[in-house]
């Protein structure tokens, strides 16, 4: 990933310690980042969705178990923030996946080893996540390369780029590569209302030099529908055994009308996304967020300060569930690091060498 | 319709042959007027939304051509007004059948006759489509009284209560006829971007005293999925004659989750909205709206002062598209000021006494 040319990560670490994010509630109209200096910081980070998507949500969340464990490396210590940092968000099973692997890990240990054993094994796992989005890439590319037209239309929605991980991204990761390798490509973003990380793929798809149209999430279907679209590709906060995906909200309607328009839909899948003690979807707890998401918008003002805006008054009744479902039988093929997979081959795919 | 509990309609005619309008552009965070005096103020209330709704933008022309009249009564005049009224808008049949109407009321009178004529064909046409729109109500009752579950759920998208129309609805009419006939009725409400209309359906329906809920358009799937909606009642802009509908973009996306979830999908269309000259619905031309539409929101400061937001850069690459086509066979059917009636049978229903 590239910011002003620049290439960096998501998250890094210094010296004492103190984890950097980029800030993503600033973008896309300031680059700013955080320093976090404890567990309770790196819960804040997420909930507040300062990092967001489901790769980075677990990395941030091993990094928070090395903060915690910096400063009390007791199994209560352990134990505690483990717990906080599991109940920040309950849809994307990467949060677990990343705990319950960094606990493994200095569980054993006796408490004055547990530090650096958390950070080398906080690192090693953004490390394997920076492998896993490229792998994607790789095997992603082809899927465009094989579309006839030029510059190949693909279509997607949320942020699963290089912000929603730790490097690359998911989604997104075969586009980079598409781009590197020279093929044209254009990408449609829906805003992905109510949060708008179609804004942070926008952004970030524009410092990469990849063309892109931003849409209303309400344009994919027409867009779809009048044949402007060669494929999807998205991302997705839980996948289960049987390849039903939880991802953003809208992410069903977008496989809808992708699955009338015959255009193939691929979600792209890193192994932690997958919950293989899940078969039916309907079974992912699905978070419900604050109305104010709905009803008040963040952006700039004319005079290009940050500014905050009421669509619909205080106390204007909303729902807002922040993912939904879709079943496996809309989803094309997944894009892993192992290979692209139908939905029924996932299982044998991830089976063979684990 | 009654606002702050006065019974009132969304135009109305003063002594001196200007009209009234209600500026849709304020609300729903101000109840204001605009006074139209001329065609040309009338074609820029309708191209800048300030009316908006196609049975009300066809209400608007037909005042837009007698405030045309009232400065020159010339056929010179007469044509121009038409040429320019018409050129508002694309999508919306209703406003070519409105001054199609008044045109041909108008023209074979002598000049000095034409002004009267032409308020009174217009009082008329209003008078014509507040009766349609009642009858849509009442059509549509037990569409909705049917429902085992109290209150019964609803899904619309868009604006198509009586803002979109000069009283009623078209799409609310039923909901607001079985709210006053004692049926408990909850109503989801998407937001409709880019524009929002559906922040003027929930004022609408608060003014009312109707529950409803304000979702994010992506959010339809999930409730639709997850069994929370009972029937999905839409308006149209303009519907062909086997059936195929153009109403606000994201129309087809509730059609197909609406589909896929087994719920039936109802479109109010008062006869002036159906173009019985096309067929196929790829034929409708779909309006290209501003990119700031999509990239500039308008709302209230935190101090309860009109403000604008920009959520991306200026020169962010967007489409717009304001409608979509939802062919008929996602129809399950339409409900008309004649009764309610399948795709394949509208055609029947118009024909018997016209």
């Amino acid at each position: 990933m590239r910011i002003a040319g620049r290439a960096t990560r998501t998250l890094w670490t210094h010296a004492d310690g103190t984890v950097e994010i980029l800030d993503q509630t600033r973008l896309p109209h300031e680059v700013a980042t955080v320093r976090l200096e404890s567990a309770a910081a790196a819960c804040h980070a997420i909930r507040s969705m300062q990092v967001r998507g489901a790769p980075l949500i677990g990395a941030t969340a091993a990094y928070g178990l090395c903060l915690a464990l910096r400063a009390d490396p007791s199994d209560a210590a352990l134990a505690r923030a483990a717990t906080e940092l599991a109940a920040t968000r309950p849809t994307a099973v990467n949060l677990r996946w990343a705990l319950e692997r960094l606990s493994a890990h200095v569980a054993p240990l006796p408490p004055p080893a547990r530090v650096a054993a958390a950070y080398a094994c906080a690192a090693a796992l953004c490390d394997e996540e920076v492998e896993r989005c490229r792998a994607i890439g790789e095997h992603g590319l082809p899927l465009l390369a094989r579309s006839a037209r030029r510059p190949v239309q693909v279509l997607t929605h949320c942020n699963a780029g290089w912000l929603a991980t730790v490097d690359w991204g998911t989604a997104l990761a075969p586009v980079y590569r598409a781009h590197a390798a020279g093929v044209p490509v254009h990408v449609w973003v829906g805003e992905t209302r109510p949060r708008n990380q179609g804004l942070l793929t926008a952004w970030e798809l524009g410092e990469e030099g990849v063309p892109y149209t931003l849409i209303a999430d309400n344009a994919a279907g027409h867009l779809l529908a009048r044949g402007q679209v060669d494929l999807c590709l998205v991302g997705t906060d839980r996948t289960t055994a049987r390849g039903d995906v939880a991802n953003k909200i809208g992410t069903y309607l977008v496989a809808l009308a992708a699955r009338a328009a015959g255009v193939p839909f691929y979600v792209a899948a890193p192994g932690p996304s997958i919950d293989w003690s899940l078969d039916d979807g309907r079974a992912i707890p699905i978070e419900e967020r604050d109305a104010d998401e709905v009803r008040v918008l963040h952006g700039r003002a004319a005079d290009g300060r940050p500014a905050s805006l009421a669509l619909a008054p205080a106390g204007t009744p909303v729902a807002n569930p922040a993912f939904d479902v879709t079943p496996a039988e809309l989803v094309t093929a997944f894009v892993t690091e192992r290979g692209v997979a139908a939905p029924a081959e996932l299982g044998r795919l991830f089976a063979e060498t684990t």
